[in-house]
């Protein structure tokens, strides 16, 4: 069994090197030239979808449909998730790096960037951009809704519809594609994989290139590779490894 | 209650007076700026949606895709399915209108056009364009496929959908866009509406314009209307109804 990740292209945001987190910020023309390619490389290796999955973020929904429109896959069912939403980046959301160097210090930052379960300043209940304002996310309960996530907060919420949604269709025989973020990706690629909390923090998702995932019955991994030109992807993942040391 | 039906835009085969039917048909420049146009309307008139339904036809999905888009409601869930498809026109499919006349002469065109309950020829079940070729129909039984339809036909596999799928999402208080094509809506207002057959031929949805139904919990309409310039409209009604005279 097999199953697709594909990580949004760049997004306005990425290119401003601010936080975006569950801002909802729309892919860059870079962003939308790098979900093109992703669909070439899958339509060059042969894949099909019966079924994909997003978060409720634009920029992932936007690289999903740029896709399926290349892959002539329109019509196959999508099913969308806040709980394949990125990491909420808290009162973070919005800063660039020197912003939030100067406002919270160099040493508290690194503490945010690095460690598994901290999770960022609160975002104020009161901020108008607080989740609870919005219409998307007016089913979910108070305890649902998220101030501010760690990785390991990410990880419990992607987890369950993990389990519950995408892996017992795939387990049916479906041929799935997720669309979502840097952080719902690596909290279920650390799930399937059985990552350390200490290890996760290594492991950096490039835009633009599909991760295929051949896994067991038992939702295990067995081997994982990327499609695409292993220089440009190296490249990317160092891109994302010295963002992830600019801006956390 | 209230629901809106919208019929997609221009598609290149419309264009070109061909019937297109299950054809898998983009839209044309045209057809993108009246999908564009019909969101405008829509948000100046102050209408959101928590729901949508689709065909599995590219001009609809794309149709959605671009309203969906231009009023930020990118992440409501989509349904789609082959029962909201076009009438399927069968072995008529890709030919227009002089061909038509050539291969089956006028008086029997006539009567493809103006009947609710004859079909057309059906394609041939060995036609590579058959529907049991295309991997998105591969999961409905072999009484379900058609080689073509007549109106009747289409409204017996539209209703049955509206019953058990759409209403009772309308009817829970949900807010629902359907975006599908002339044929499928027709087949919905006859039933919501209680138009006899004869009536029907003379019913004749503009592309792009948004039309709202005000229902009852039965179901039944209480009123409707189109959004968008009436003389427009009534142009745009014409237009349609003289490429009824011209390609059935």
């Amino acid at each position: 069994m097999r199953v697709v990740f594909l990580r949004h292209g760049e997004s306005i945001w990425n290119r401003q090197n601010r936080f975006t987190g569950w801002t909802d910020v729309d892919l860059s023309s870079r962003g939308k030239e790098e979900a093109e390619n992703a669909a070439k490389l899958l339509k060059e290796a042969g894949f099909e979808f019966d079924l994909a999955f997003s978060s409720l973020l634009k920029r992932a929904i936007r690289t999903l449909w740029i896709v399926l429109d290349e892959m002539d896959l329109m019509w196959i069912p999508v099913e969308k998730s806040w709980r394949l939403n990125e990491r909420h980046y808290g009162a973070l959301q919005g800063l660039n790096k020197s912003e939030m160097a100067k406002k919270y210090g160099e040493k508290q930052v690194l503490l945010w960037r690095r460690s598994y379960d901290i999770a960022p300043p609160k975002l104020d209940i009161n901020d108008p951009s607080h989740p609870r304002f919005d219409p998307r996310y007016r089913n979910l309960s108070p305890e649902e809704i998220p101030s501010a996530e760690s990785l390991k907060d990410t990880l419990q919420r992607t987890v369950p519809y993990w389990k519950e949604k995408i892996f017992p269709e795939i387990l049916s025989g479906k041929k799935v594609l997720i669309s979502a973020h840097g952080n719902s990706i690596r909290a279920l690629i650390k799930y399937i994989e059985g990552i350390s909390d200490e290890e996760i923090v290594g492991l950096n998702i490039p835009t633009g290139f599909p991760l295929v995932y051949d896994i067991d019955e038992r939702g295990k991994k067995l081997s994982s590779y990327y499609l695409g030109d292993i220089e440009e992807i190296k490249q990317a993942q160092s891109k994302v490894a010295a963002q992830g040391k600019a801006i956390g």
